[in-house]
């Protein structure tokens, strides 16, 4: 199936958005989505945004049952490792079911990397949910490897009242 | 025991090269780190610095025993959670052996709240070592929790010749 890769614009959100809370709900924590595509117009198309996107389009032709003609993304932004560097994350990587399985999600993924390359990043980063066991071998397959796994690294977060209290701390 | 945070500045990449050193000895991954300090010049003091710090000083009278004053840091930059929308990672958080129990890591966390708070992130995320209970501990008491061990999320990484190989791809 023909699909092109390309970066994502303002105009792209409200797809974005949709896909975003298709994918929580594959994530089964879509209750935890509080991301509208007002705040993704905000916060990654204004002069510092939080976030870069890539959006995979397919010809009309191919449009999804509901008519969709953006049936992937990734978004992704620069970060660093005081080990090594320059890193590029990867936020989020995700493909409509009916267009799975015909080189989109590689695709995606071929193309955060090539921007990584080119600013300089040495390594890119993301989760994965350990048991979302095809996209964890998908990955693997890649030559990625699970750095929680293999050095005990654990994601870690405060947010909410832990977060307010912590910043009015003693200071 | 006095003490200031502030913003780093390029004249500390020499001290924050040091301490990223001993941390990583701390963490038994010493010959994994690739950063000179004249990484940490180019990459966090450039016109779109990858990354931002601080520094935890102490005065003079209070200098390590090896003569030091830049007793502590972290480094920390912007990111984005697509279903909460914006967020800073603190990239590392650091406190010199005989400068801890002091309230300085706590501080240091803390301005990074701070600044996450002001920039309107809603979150701060960070990895911890599970072997480091100490640092664990520390963090749990703060409020934070284990996204990891909680929803299972694993942290993946592609770099090398993976990297270069994927972004190669079929594109």
């Amino acid at each position: 199936m023909d699909f092109t890769i390309r970066a994502a614009t303002l105009e792209d959100c409200k797809d974005i958005s949709r896909m975003i809370l298709e994918l929580a709900e594959y994530e089964k924590v879509l209750d935890q989505v509080k991301i509208t595509q007002r705040d993704l117009e905000q916060d990654g198309f204004s002069k510092n945004p939080f976030f870069h996107g890539i959006i995979a389009e397919v010809p009309e032709h191919h449009k999804s049952g509901e008519g969709h003609t953006k049936v992937g993304y990734s978004l992704y932004f620069y970060s660093y490792s005081s080990f090594k560097g320059r890193a590029v994350y990867m936020e989020d990587l995700y493909v409509m079911p009916e267009f799975r399985g015909k080189g989109i999600g590689k695709a995606l993924m071929s193309k955060v990397s090539q921007l990584g390359l080119a600013a300089g990043c040495t390594q890119m980063n993301f989760t994965v949910l350990d048991w979302n066991k095809s996209s964890l071998d998908f990955y693997l397959k890649q030559g990625c490897w699970d750095v929680t796994s293999d050095l005990g690294y654990h994601c870690m977060r405060c947010e909410g009242d832990a977060l307010e209290q912590l910043a009015q701390g003693d200071l």
